[in-house]
């Protein structure tokens, strides 16, 4: 019995430039298909750190060779990126369902995805982008009004705040494609973060998680499942140590433990089991799903992963 | 009775930066939505010039900076130029949608076209594209593969391929929008051109003309009514001669005649009257309409413009 399911790719499934992406995309097409294979509806929603980090260095730099073009806000570099990741995937899924005899359409929605101005993290800029700088490059980009951190003794980077998604726009038109039996790329890079101004949108300079951008995505669709991929088979606790545990299930209650243990990295395993989580606690039999790409298609059959359920 | 209508923004609509483009979208929402408060179920689409050279620009800029970006393709810029335009263009509509008390949903699908790759015009490259090089500088781009062209005395440019539109990939997702009283916005740019390799779509070095892409979308949507939309508000014969006439309608026949006389200027008013007749012609009733953006209202109802129609 076929699920519908929203399937979150993290960076490392799109490659850091383009000759990668091309081949990663490529991967990434055939654990997806995997699943609309076995009859399961899937929506794709995607990360874009390296790509919007990318877009964004080539943009500040045209406006310093070209003082026509001001600088282009981080909603506009996601914007663009959804554009760049979009188009090979949607064209990489295409062709390895053509190649399985399947006929379904794959198209990319641009998706703006509402924040809140009052959201804290606006007042804690934590998310780094684009290259890295000297120190003194950093105090320049400072005294232009962004924010800058030290990112892992690597250097210097400009960092934006990473807000909560509070609704996604564009949630009809993705409903409408999935209701019909397409396959949908939506959300991309977390989604075009904006803030609500009556009417109006207006972008904001921020960086939307994708993990909690997938799963709001996952509750406006009613999905069954969100497979949230990473760099791990399963989450485990006491990771690295003599008594590490991979975890097959984890339930709210257990995982807010691990979190108040700190068994959860912050900035990487944690808001995956924090959207998770939410996603469990969302309704009845909702199901979330924490595990590699490759391993999809076994985690969703109860083979493998991290399963995270009420 | 409302009418489905394919509409084409040219570049004028749009602006040549950032701050133009979110002004020239709020005027051109305004007239999309007057359009759509009359009862007519539109589509847009919409040309890219200076913004995928803007693009351009910037990404080869980035891949003479940092060696581990290759030059993006001319397919990657207009996918990117797809997310740069759609996300004002989706805004705007929305806003004035809303401000009119009216709730459809607005979302642009990413788009390719796919074209021939025996297209005569991958022969002969006449689209210029970008910055405006030296005569050295241009040499040296023809030197590593690039076609370049003087561009009207401004100056040397790289140029590209214009070749025709064949078939539109996300159709299908098009229409699932349009059947369900959505707006699409469409076809970005003449769509990102590809090449149909077996069940793989290559990313073509080439920009497709919007008016036939737009044409091509109106076809395959079965739309009544196509609006090319330029800078004057109706087609003339003997422009800038004592004799000069403004033609309110016009027939396939007529404009080979004017085509033949050379009353059309090729790469501007031509391509776009060629479009038109190509719609006229398609199915009867067809009616294409060639006006001023701020005159599409009155154009449909017959007061103004220049219709074509067999």
């Amino acid at each position: 019995m076929g699920k519908r399911i929203v399937i979150a790719l993290g960076g490392n499934a799109l490659g850091n430039n383009l000759p990668e992406q091309m081949a990663a995309v490529k991967y990434t097409a055939r654990a997806i298909v995997d699943l609309i294979e076995e009859g399961h509806q899937v929506v794709v929603a995607h990360g874009n750190g390296p790509q919007v980090g990318m877009i964004n260095v080539a943009m500040t730099t045209l406006s310093r060779e070209d003082p026509k073009h001001p600088m282009a806000p981080m909603s506009v570099c996601t914007a663009m990126s959804q554009g760049y990741i979009g188009y090979d995937l949607q064209n990489s899924l295409r062709e390895e369902l053509l190649n399985r005899g399947m006929h379904e359409s794959v198209a990319t929605i641009l998706t703006q995805v509402e924040v809140n101005p009052n959201d804290p993290a606006f007042q804690h800029p934590s998310k780094p982008i684009g290259t890295f700088m000297t120190e003194e490059e950093a105090e320049e980009m400072r005294r232009r009004g962004n924010a800058v951190m030290e990112d892992a003794g690597r250097g210097w980077r400009r960092c934006v705040a990473s807000p909560k998604p509070v609704s996604i726009i564009e949630i009809e038109t993705i409903r409408t494609m999935v209701d019909a039996g397409q396959i949908a790329i939506a959300v991309g890079g977390g989604g075009i973060p904006v803030i609500r101004e009556g009417n109006h949108l207006r972008g904001a300079g921020a960086v939307i998680d994708k993990d909690f951008a997938s799963e709001l995505l996952a509750e406006e669709l009613d999905a069954d499942s969100l497979i949230i991929l990473t760099a791990v088979e399963k989450v485990a606790v006491n990771f690295g140590k003599p008594n590490q545990q991979w975890l097959d299930t984890l339930t709210p209650e257990q995982a807010r433990k691990y979190e108040a243990e700190g068994q959860l990295a912050p900035g990487s395993m944690l808001p995956k089991v924090q959207a998770a989580v939410k996603f469990a606690e969302s309704k009845p039999g909702r199901t979330a799903l924490i595990t590699l790409l490759e391993k999809a298609k076994d985690g969703i059959s109860g083979k493998t992963g991290t399963s995270i359920r009420q």
